[in-house]
């Protein structure tokens, strides 16, 4: 317990913001290649971003992973999702077949992508297997509780699932990987997404919490109801991340908010992909606020908490194409426009190199 | 001149709609996926889409190439761009060199470039390479003549232009090329877009002309001046897109306009990148509003016009990423999205392949 608390503040303190100056020499850069000033848009902010995070004016990022973070919900119990919770362990070994969305849409993007069983509530997988295709195994436990009753976790899993994403994430960093990803799998994780989207960004209910993998109007009053009662019997602090995530988040948050600090740490972007993604980098916002200069927003999902959550970020996400799957579909699809980016900045001429004229040429004729 | 009149009727003559029982068949697939319904969003829009194009459940979008068209303008001497003439021709040089935007960001989205001479002033290359890296050279004139006090080409030209256009499109599909791109390149060319666009939208100045590459206000209020005095000296028939393509168009665009029209006699889709990729939309859809079935709106550029005209082709764009730069990236980074959304629908398992729990099989329980 004190050497995992000393370790999460290691972790913490050990993350420095990016620097500015960075920022200007790749914009310095950007001004000479040939076009018009800025013409790519968001392209350039991705660029030079990249630049400062890893101090470079030749910035990679390749190779790409996706850590696809699976957990079960005890308040699934409250009718809160459409499917049954079986659908977590059932889709993950999908997953490991290869055959899910996560994975075809990443196979298009030259993504890898491991998936972690954080803490689903079936045995799957014969191991630990660390590399390749297997199930990365994890459990924190299995299944979280209930947070409409109590807790979802104590203070002591919600670190271990961070500190368990921390190091799967950083080590994958020392392998190579120059940009993660974050996925996530868990029938009923919209709840707990949606009650840390309300408690951070302070928005009511109707403001963050949507139908999720698609509940009608009776299964969203339960929802609702069930984030009021949570918030209401645990009085998350909404200072203290950790307190946050152990009384109403998951352990596949958590184990995405040790993503996200594991990027900062380690100097390397990490793209969130939607609700549940950004309900774990709003955990980790609160534990380092300094976390959001390595992090990009992949896409603006379709369920409504999304976007407040995002603005409270202050990220922009790169693409917003009405998805609401999760497993990192969003983040899987921004890396492509990401490598877009890189090879622009990385390759196009300057004005001098290619012997082009410029608007300031025109203006002294 | 006679035959060649004939050939374009005969062109739309062979254009038939896509069947919209393919779009049915299509969804009955990606409502087996394992997902919930349609989470995916724009990507299952933009999957049936192109089994409805090609007539299959087993789309595919490979290869992939995009004809990025080059013409000079000119109403350039009435000072409506922020750079000189001569940039066309040095950014011909700069693609055959592959050191442009569009060079770096096809080669990440695995797409082929082939640039076309439609009518630029300066003579570049030696002579007429139809394949591999060269420039295809099919100068319809030297520039356009200046629209804001005449015809900017000849009717005849404008029918040359558009069939010039279909011809190299046809030629690439037939040669196994599965899905098109448009781009462009005209110092200038923001100009004619932008009048063919308040001509097609019967939209104002001030909601289509915008300051293209980066004119200032002064040369704003002259781009909008010649403008007015284009259409207000040639009057345009906006039921008729020879018409309109001659009297305020431009070289490059008429060849855009018979990409689009190819994409659709050929049955294979067609990208459009930003302004003025389409306007040569809106020529085509003038001639075969069917053309429309074909079309994809690889983003929403940042040029004021374009959201207009791209509502008038009834077309939503895919991406949205503040770019206003022409060349075709964003009809190249939208191939990256289509490529995900195609992996998609073919490789995900259905409920019953992946033995995976339904909303319905929870309902009987």
């Amino acid at each position: 317990m004190h050497d995992m608390e000393l370790r999460l503040e290691e972790v913490i303190k050990g993350i420095q913001p990016t620097d500015k100056k960075w920022i200007e020499n790749a914009r310095e850069r950007t001004a000479q290649l040939i076009m018009p000033t800025r013409a790519l848009g968001i392209l350039h902010d991705i660029s030079e971003r990249l630049c400062a995070i890893k101090k470079t004016l030749k910035p990679s990022i390749n190779p790409k992973a996706i850590l696809l973070m699976a957990g079960d919900h005890g308040v699934v119990e409250e009718g809160v999702s459409a499917y049954p919770q079986e659908v977590t362990g059932e889709m993950v070994r999908t997953f490991l077949k290869g055959k899910a969305s996560i994975n075809a849409i990443s196979r298009a993007m030259g993504v890898n992508v491991q998936v972690v069983d954080m803490g689903i509530i079936p045995d799957l997988g014969i191991g630990t297997m660390d590399t390749g295709e297997g199930l990365i195994i994890r459990k924190v436990g299995r299944g979280t509780a209930n947070l409409s009753t109590g807790p979802a976790m104590t203070v002591s899993d919600a670190k271990k699932a961070i500190l368990t994403g921390f190091k799967l994430a950083t080590e994958l960093f020392r392998r190579g990987v120059e940009i993660l990803g974050t996925g996530d799998m868990g029938i009923g994780n919209t709840t707990p997404s949606a009650a840390i989207g309300a408690v951070f960004t302070g928005a009511g209910m109707d403001e963050v919490v949507g139908r999720g993998t698609g509940v009608d109007d009776h299964g969203l009053l339960k929802k609702r109801d069930a984030i009021c009662r949570g918030i209401e019997v645990n009085q998350p602090d909404r200072d203290n991340g950790l307190d946050v995530l152990s009384k109403i988040g998951g352990f596949e948050i958590g184990g995405i908010a040790g993503c996200v600090l594991a990027g900062a740490y380690n100097r390397r972007p990490v793209v969130i992909d939607g609700l549940i993604s950004t309900a774990g980098a709003l955990v980790a916002q609160s534990l380092c606020p300094v976390v959001t200069d390595f992090l990009f927003a992949g896409h603006c999902s379709a369920e409504i908490g999304h976007g407040p959550m995002l603005r409270h970020l202050g990220l922009k996400p790169i693409l917003d194409l009405g998805m609401r799957l999760g497993e990192g579909t969003g983040a899987a699809l921004a890396m492509g426009i990401m490598e877009g980016a890189v090879r622009m900045f990385n390759e196009v001429s300057t004005f001098d190199e290619a012997g082009v004229s410029t608007q300031e040429e025109k203006k002294d004729t």
